[in-house]
C-alpha cells in the first residue's frame, strides 16, 4: 500500500531545523546543475538559508540541543542492558559534531562576504528576476565549465558542512526516539498528548485521498484530515501510523 | 569560438515581456517534474507570473503592440520587392494571435481562482516554505501519479497559451528587425544611438572574461564591460557582435 509520509514540527525551533534540512538537501541536489534551470534552485536554497541565518542564532541553538542529547546519552553509560560499545561510538560521533560546530564560523558568514553571491542575491527574489539583464554576472557564471561551477558550488557548500553534520545527527537521533504505531482518526480527527515532543511523523495510506492539518505544541496536538478533492475536513475513519519523537 | 549571448530590454515594457518569456519557458521545462525538486520551479514560475499579471495590464499592452506590428506589415502589402506570399502568411498568423489574445480571459484569472493553487501560493515564498508541514496539500499532490500531475500542469499552462503565442510572435518579429554587426568596445566601453529600439542583443566572446552592464533607453545606450574575476570595469579592447532590434 502506497503511503504518504509526513512530518510536523511541534515547536518553532524544530520547524526551522526541518526547513534548513530541506534547503540543504535541495541545494545539494540542485548542485548537479543537471539542466538549464536547476541553478535557480541552488541559489534560491542558498539565499533562503542566508535569510534564516540572519533571523536566528542557529549555531548556538543547535549546539545547545546537541549538548542536551550528549547528556542524555552519557547518563546511559554503565547502565545495565545498554549496548556500551554502540553508545561509545555514538558519543564519539556526538563529540566530534559538537566540536566542529563550536569551531565553525557563524553560519553563512563567508557566503555573505562572497562578492559574486552578494551581487546576485539582491535581485534574485524579483518575480522573474533571474533574466540575464537583471543578473549579468550570474549569466556569465552559467557559461563557465561544469567543473568550475561544480568547484564553486562545493566551495560554498563546504562552509555549511558543520551545520549539515550537526543538524543531520540531531534530527536522526530525534527521529529515532519515536516508533510508528497504528492509530485511527475517528471522523477524520485525532488528538493526543505529546509529552515534550519535537516532531510528529505520520504515514498515511494514499487511498483515503486526505492530507493532515496539524496544530499543537510540545505537549498536545490535534490532527484533522482534509479531503484533497473537496478541500473540506474529512468525516471518514482514517487509519494511519504515528510516531511521536522527542 | 564560444560566445556569451545576452539580451537587454531598452524600456520597461520590453523588460517585462522578456521576464514573462523566461518564466513561461521555465514553467514549461519544469512541468516535466523530472526530479524531486523541479516542481518548485514550476510553481514558482507560475506564481511569479501571477504577480506580474497583478502589476500590469499585460493583455492590453501586448494587444496594442501586436496591432502596431500588424499595421507595419500591412503597409508592405503590394510594395514592390516584398515577398507578398510570405507577407500574407505572416499577416494571417498575426491576425490569429491577435484574435485569440483579444478573446482570452484576463491573464491568470482562472489560475488565481484555482483552489489548490491559491492555497499553496501564500506560503510558497517563505524561506524554505515548501516543506510538507507548510504546504500539506502540495505534499499530497506530489504523491499523485505522473499522469495526473502532468494533466494538471497542462491544464494550468493551457490558460496561458494565448499569452505565450502572442508574446512569442511579438518577440520573434522584434528580434528579426535587428541583425548582428561587429562592434568594438574601446577601453571596455561602447555607446551608440538606438532610434526607438526595444531590445539590444549581444554576442560576446567568452575568452575576454567579461559581462556587459548596459544602461540606456529607446534612443541611446551605453555598454560597460565588467571583468568577471575582479568585478571591475574592463579597460581592454573588446570586439563583440551587436543587434539593435526595434
Amino acid at each position: 500500500m502506497t503511503t504518504h509520509k509526513f512530518e510536523h514540527p511541534l515547536n518553532e525551533k524544530t520547524r526551522i531545523y526541518l526547513r534548513v534540512e530541506a534547503l540543504l538537501h535541495q541545494m545539494e541536489k540542485a548542485s548537479a546543475f543537471a539542466d538549464s534551470i536547476q541553478h535557480q534552485l541552488f541559489f534560491r536554497s542558498l539565499f533562503d538559508l542566508l535569510e534564516i541565518f540572519e533571523q536566528i542564532q542557529l549555531k548556538s541553538e543547535l549546539a545547545k540541543d546537541i549538548e542536551k542529547q550528549r547528556l542524555t546519552y552519557r547518563s546511559w553509560l554503565n547502565v545495565d542492558g545498554v549496548d556500551q560499545e554502540m553508545l561509545s561510538t555514538l558519543l564519539a560521533e556526538v563529540d566530534e559534531v559538537h566540536r566542529n560546530l563550536m569551531s565553525a564560523d557563524r553560519f553563512g558568514q563567508s557566503l555573505k562576504e562572497d562578492r559574486f553571491l552578494s551581487a546576485i542575491r539582491q535581485r534574485f527574489n524579483l518575480p522573474g528576476g533571474s533574466c540575464c539583464f537583471d543578473l549579468p554576472a550570474l549569466h556569465y557564471w552559467l557559461h563557465l565549465s561544469p567543473e568550475k561551477k561544480s568547484q564553486d558550488a562545493n566551495k560554498w557548500m563546504s562552509t555549511l558542512k558543520p551545520l549539515l553534520d550537526a543538524l543531520t545527527l540531531w534530527l536522526k537521533l530525534t527521529r529515532e526516539t519515536g516508533s510508528f504505531k497504528p492509530r485511527v482518526a475517528q471522523s477524520g480527527f485525532f488528538q493526543s498528548d505529546a509529552e515534550d515532543a519535537n516532531i510528529l511523523r505520520l504515514s498515511i495510506p494514499l487511498e483515503y485521498g486526505v492530507y493532515p492539518m496539524i496544530s499543537g505544541h510540545k505537549n498536545r496536538f490535534a490532527i484533522k484530515f482534509i479531503d484533497f478533492k473537496t478541500g473540506q475536513a474529512s468525516s471518514e475513519e482514517i487509519p494511519f501510523d504515528l510516531a511521536v519523537c522527542c
